[in-house]
């Protein structure tokens, strides 16, 4: 062990001080978020302000630079400072650590920096008085390209080195210590921001915090033992510059989480709470540490975590201003070599955790709709988290990293949060299972099941429904609408000759549905029996299934070359006139005023040629349909003209009328239901997927008061005698709630027109019609929260469903950061009502850009002009 | 308007103090938990310590009583004090009232009272040493019944008035005061309760706080506007004396609660994860109140809150101690009126809220498996929130209440967590919908799916299962196992021709299932028509239902005048022996010494006789069984020897072997699973309810490695075309994981024995017998969390499902506190798989009692004897 004169005499230190003017701009928003896996990085949170974040922070540099013999790196980020320059954590931590190098033996070998990116103005004038001699005017601040509105480019650099004799670089340990933003007062971050005139958006800050973490991160070689922390201002629910709570500004990044709690008395609660909040957020906590008040507040602590995560109690603090704290570093030095083990250990867990996910899911799972035989295990996708739209997925690279996917699949169209409602929803949910659970539901209430009810009365079922049957999924929704369907119909045509019993006055009667071709009702049974032969429906996948429909082709519509255009089926193609095959806009084709039209007349009668004879012993007891798009079958808009006659023929014969809503509902076409688009009302709807916002699985069918009369009666077993286990769950009512409301509102969703009740146009006009051109496409979808379009492919890849076919361009996209997954030959997005317009035109710009790309590979054809 | 010497002149000052002995004896524990909801009544609690909740609850006294010209009762509990007598919130209140009164003008006449009940020892040892001239020996506390242990009967009681001139009590406003449980220390509840050695039980803190209520509340006239406040100590979730947190002791209570905030630096992130501890616990927060310390944290607060909840500022509280703060209470009034009056409004509004419920579900809800005709409004039950086991319902009687009912119906056979469980799964809950909401589970991978299939294949599955194939409920569930098993059977016995495009190679083909009489299996088609004909499955109900399959009438085992009992089938009648009839135990009845036999070759034959020959064109392609009880065909119980040769026989043709475990699942039945208790494994089996503890649905059918590779192949077409929106939701199989750990960890879960791997015996066997033994009883099972019992009927009530005979027992036993749902005759008792046998004793006991009643009615006989 050297001495400690020897120790001095090898040191030699520089101390250097500059401003940095670097001109890389900022690329917040633009690219999907990518944040560096290499090397262990948390946030440090806390559970009030002064409960010794930094000092935890510097503790740890601590542990990690000095404590040990190995040679190492550790980056401190200070995304937010107040009170700057007087109160600089990052200067702080910067400085103790030079001060415990010269102290702490043996010595190591340390360079050290600091850096001040960008500050508000007020902040900036008081740094560059406090700074002797400095000549810069404080009138004529550095605005620099790529920086925050408001900020100006502080980019103060600071360095210090302590080398040992050999000096080589390798060897050296290394201490960044960054400020991101600055303010001048000592307040809290929004109210600073706010005076100081630099209000800095959510997702600069992210997108900074990010980029230091891959320029200090990313180059690291696998020598030094590198640890990041990022330490958060204030405590954790504090407002950021923009006035967003950290926890919920921070939450796209997900690092894992260090809380420093309090030792004092309330501080249990204040502990408690403060993890409670960071869990609400989906944080993992990794730590909890805290400074002895003599209260042993770890006890209860502990005792509430149930183990699962460590506290750690750090000697008190000296009171003493004056104190340089050194002694307690070197006293707290065992806490913080736990802490920082702790810190590697989970670390490595969660890293060993996922790269075996994808071998254990391949191994394990059963995957629907899947082809296990198809899925390289590398192309199995590990996703760690969502954050409102996207995924935030692991990518095992060589630089590991967790990246942002648009779900662009809206996760089987089931989507419909942004971040912020997904927050909301989380809170909810955490309420809602405190407060009911699940909770018994025939013959009994409660508040979310009612004013779920209440709310689906009041908006999709307005002016029809008179019932809420709840349920679980969409195919159980289906099949109840199909009993109370059936019931009506039976009732009302005479063929129970005693209700009571379910006798039928003919053996032979059979009761059918008239539904269309191309349609999809969900996997049960009953589903699959209302709709049309298919790949899905075949003996090999259900040997039950018999078809129990009538099953007309539909006529369709699509926007091809620009222009929406109408298809009708083989019967009709003599009898129609070339010019109503086309509309001058999508409003056009949804116009009533066709129901006046010879087309009308046309489908009448089309239809009425396949009904079967009023009698018997076949019956067709209920008509279903997808309103407007039929989903799963490929994305097809049928001509909503032939849907509203349908309905008015069937409502002629006393049919009762489903309205299958599960994919439709919900704004998913641009209106609060596929119903409002078409412009008539069924008897029976069912609802699921995004009736929740897609957070929990629910299922709604809505019906009139006629149907449900046709269940009443003296005895039990004239009841609908069908129910679920979750019916009315108060969990996902109080979703549907949440959701419900959210989406509809004017002031929530900026997306809504409140006048026409319809979403504001999400995909751009001029793009969807230069991707309706493009070459390597059929045809063209685009309709509230859904784009679409099929793939021109020549016979060979026409095999429907199974088609491989768009499998590259699936693979462009997801390289790309936006998660497809076509069906078939037909690629989708889906993004949420709330979405942003602008977020749609950035997906179909990449879209476009990666249609070429792929249709380069496929026809070997000169590159296609580029989108503006 | 009085001069102020008239008014003086008009007071007239008594003061008395006295100790009184009561002697009512707690009641913790024993009776149903009743929560009057006749005035509002809200709970005060704080971000922190020392952030005024006394000065609150003294503000909303002064504003109720002093602060407006009609009388008005105020009561104020504080049921934990610690720092006693030198602190002690309730003569705070007291007190400051007191000088408020004499102050404020006009003044009204009032009678205060304050009380301190219970201590610890030392705190009363503190408290006579305080007294002037107190002849009292502290050596001899007061120990008396109904006193909490360790904890003495202080009983003070101390009383002031003001009168009027008329002195009438009719028009006097009240003050109660009361402390419930005091120490001494200054230091958190628990600590103190530790070390001055009375650590009061949380059932006996929420009883003592509801008998206060009920005293303070119940009896009084709707003359004088009442108002409480049951003020906590610290923070939210600062531990209570026994160490619970305080937002969770109180949570069996639910009363709306009063933040009070923090307005200091740092305050805004303290008060939004108070709320959020809050919150997670199923509370409602009607407003936030705290003092203005100049940093306008009301505006990110309310920001937060979005307009939800009211936020109010107070005026910062003088710092001199020696300030009486009558000014600074009299400068509050505005702020504590505003906030009385929200307080009124959002009891008003809850209230009338409650009182509609019912008949708005009435007109709403489409109840499933319930005959509207026959619910009469005032049978409605209104179900304001569940508690572990127990749920809280609104009771419209003359004195309205929240009162507590043991859930024995476990909420259609979901439920398992007690309040702890509940708790964490809340927060799960919340983590889950934060981290991940729902994402895309087909070719990916999350850590909640994986873990979840972990545990499943670990747990139920093993042995036997290798994939694991999610979906939302018991009827999918089942779906999805009737597809896998029918492919594995087609591809084992060449009927598929083509298996790629599913082609028979003969019309004829036709699969069944083998299953048997009484079976339930989930309402959807699928399901329906693996499960033999009932009520359920008439024309009446599906239309489409057939019935495919062959459907044994199966042996059945039942407990009778304390004898487990083997009914056969009638052609096994002539071929059994007398004594094979009996078992000497439930043990006996599960030995797989059974399977040598006679019965064993029994069955064979009888099983066998009844099977198509091999060949077709009807093929058995699956064996379909609830192991041991059927649950929706009444709680019977299947001789296990009888399914396990069915096993065996199916197993020897290669017929895939299904196990719904829909119901036996997860300890319902005792075991992990009902598997487990026949001792054989299936190829298949579905699990959903209690998988997730009973919060949230999800199912899961898992599969042995046969049974995956009849999938296995190169296109998609040959996958399993079958899945659901939410398969593998990341909250599901995060409450999976939880519970699936939670039950059976024998550190966790008392009523685990780790040896057998079994739940301990839930129901008293001398008390199970007792039953069994009723005149009114026909036959028992009592098996894991199970009781039933199915009632002796003539022939006029013996008709199944529709039974109403048990009703009048059923309206006994739910106004006795036990929520029960008959099936038919058949009354059950369910309870959690953590539920203390001496809650199910309570059960037992009461059921008998109500039974005898019931039986008397009945048959107009004498009433049997009462059970011990």
């Amino acid at each position: 062990m050297p001495s400690f004169l020897f120790y001095l005499r090898r040191s030699r230190h520089r101390h250097h001080f500059r401003l940095l003017h670097d001109r890389r701009s900022s690329t917040a928003g633009t690219s999907p978020l990518r944040i560096p896996l290499t090397h262990p990085t948390y946030l440090v949170w806390s559970a009030n302000t002064s409960l010794g974040k930094t000092l935890v922070s510097t503790g740890l540099a601590f542990s990690s630079l000095l404590d040990r013999s190995v040679p190492a790196k550790f980056l401190y980020l200070k995304p937010v400072q107040t009170g700057f320059p007087v109160d600089s954590d990052s200067l702080f931590l910067f400085n103790k650590l030079y001060s415990l190098s010269l102290v702490h033996r043996p010595r190591l070998p340390l360079h050290s920096s600091h850096y001040v990116l960008q500050s508000s103005l007020s902040a900036s004038n008081s740094f560059y008085n406090s700074l002797p001699g400095t000549s810069l005017d404080a009138s004529s601040p550095l605005r620099l390209p790529g920086c925050a509105s408001g900020m100006v480019k502080l980019n103060s650099y600071e360095e210090k080195r302590v080398l040992d004799k050999v000096g080589g670089s390798s060897r050296v340990s290394e201490l960044i210590s960054k400020t991101i933003f600055a303010y001048n007062e000592a307040v809290s971050p929004h109210l600073a921001a706010e005076r100081e005139g630099g209000v800095v958006e959510d997702s600069m800050v992210v997108e900074m915090v990010g980029s230091c973490l891959r320029e200090g991160l990313e180059a690291e070689s696998e020598e030094r033992e590198v640890m990041c922390v990022v330490e958060t201002a204030g405590g954790v629910a504090s407002p950021s510059p923009s006035g967003t709570l950290q926890c919920d500004l921070y939450r796209p990044l997900r690092l894992p989480a260090i809380l420093v709690g309090d030792g004092r008395l309330g501080g249990i609660s204040a502990t408690i709470s403060a993890y409670e909040s960071l869990i609400l957020r989906g944080y993992d906590v990794a730590a909890v540490v805290f400074e002895d008040h003599g209260l042993v507040n770890e006890v209860p602590i502990m005792s509430y975590l149930r183990k699962r995560v460590p506290v750690l109690v750090l000697p008190q603090i000296p009171q003493d201003p004056s104190n340089d704290l050194i002694e307690w570093f070197e006293d707290s030095r065992g806490v913080f070599n736990s802490l920082r083990n702790i810190m590697h250990s989970s670390y490595e867990e969660k890293m060993q955790k996922l790269l075996h996910m994808r071998k254990k899911a391949k191994d394990k799972f059963w995957w629907p709709f899947t082809q296990h035989g198809l899925v390289p295990e590398e192309c199995v996708t590990v996703i760690d988290s969502r954050c409102g739209e996207s995924f935030a997925v692991f990518k095992d690279t060589k630089d590991r990293s967790i990246t942002q996917m648009f779900d662009a699949c809206a996760s089987w169209w089931t989507q419909g949060p942004d971040a912020t409602l997904q927050t909301e929803l989380a809170r909810d949910m955490g309420y809602a299972a405190a407060r009911y659970g699940h909770v018994m539901f025939p013959e009994n209430v409660h508040e979310p099941a009612l004013e779920c009810a209440e709310l689906l009365l009041d908006g999709v079922g307005k002016g029809w429904a008179s019932r809420v049957y709840f349920s679980e999924n969409g195919s159980t929704a289906i099949e109840i609408a199909l009993k109370m369907a059936f019931r009506r119909f039976a009732v009302d045509h005479g063929i129970l000759s005693d209700t009571l019993m379910g006798v039928k006055d003919d053996k032979q009667t059979e009761l059918i549905v008239l539904a269309l071709q191309g349609s999809y009702h969900g996997d049960t049974l009953g589903a699959m029996e209302a709709q049309s032969p298919s790949a899905y429906t075949s003996f090999l996948q259900q040997p039950w299934y018999t078809g129990r429909g009538l099953f007309l082709d539909p006529p369709t519509v699509f926007l091809s070359k620009s222009i929406w255009t109408l298809e009708v089926p083989e019967p009709l193609h003599p009898k129609i006139l070339e010019s109503e095959l086309i509309f001058s806009s999508r409003e056009e084709m949804f116009s009533k005023s066709r129901d006046e039209s010879e087309l009308t007349q046309l489908y009448s009668s089309y239809i009425l040629q396949h009904l079967p004879g009023i009698g018997g012993p076949k019956y067709i007891g209920a008509l279903i349909i997808e309103p407007v798009i039929q989903g799963a079958g490929g994305m097809r808009m049928v001509d909503p003209l032939f849907h509203r006659v349908l309905v008015k023929e069937c409502r002629n014969r006393r049919i009762p009328v489903i309205f299958d809503e599960v994919f439709t509902g919900f704004w998913r076409l641009g209106a609060e239901c596929g119903a409002e688009l078409l412009g008539v009302e069924p008897d029976i709807a069912c609802y699921a997927k995004l009736l929740t916002g897609g957070i929990i699985p629910l299922a709604a069918t809505l019906a009139s008061a006629e149907i449900f009369d046709a269940f009443m009666g003296e005895s039990k077993l004239n009841a609908l005698l069908h129910g679920h286990s979750y019916t009315a769950h108060a969990m996902g009512c109080t979703a549907a709630v949440k959701s419900i409301k959210w989406f509809k509102h004017p002031e929530i969703n900026s997306n809504i027109n409140a006048e026409v009740k319809l979403l504001n146009e999400l995909w751009d006009i001029k793009l969807v019609n230069q991707l309706s051109n493009h070459p390597a496409v059929q045809r063209v979808i685009a309709l509230g929260t859904l784009f679409a379009m099929e793939l021109q492919v020549d016979g060979n890849n026409n095999n429907g469903y199974g088609s491989l076919f768009s499998k590259a361009l699936l693979q462009m996209l997801r390289d790309d950061g936006i998660y497809v997954r076509p069906l078939g030959n037909v690629v989708y997005l889906m993004c949420g009502p709330c979405t942003s317009p602008e977020i749609c035109s950035r997906l179909l710009t990449k879209l476009y850009h990666n249609l070429d790309e792929f249709h380069g590979l496929q026809s070997n054809d000169e590159i296609m002009g580029i989108v503006g």
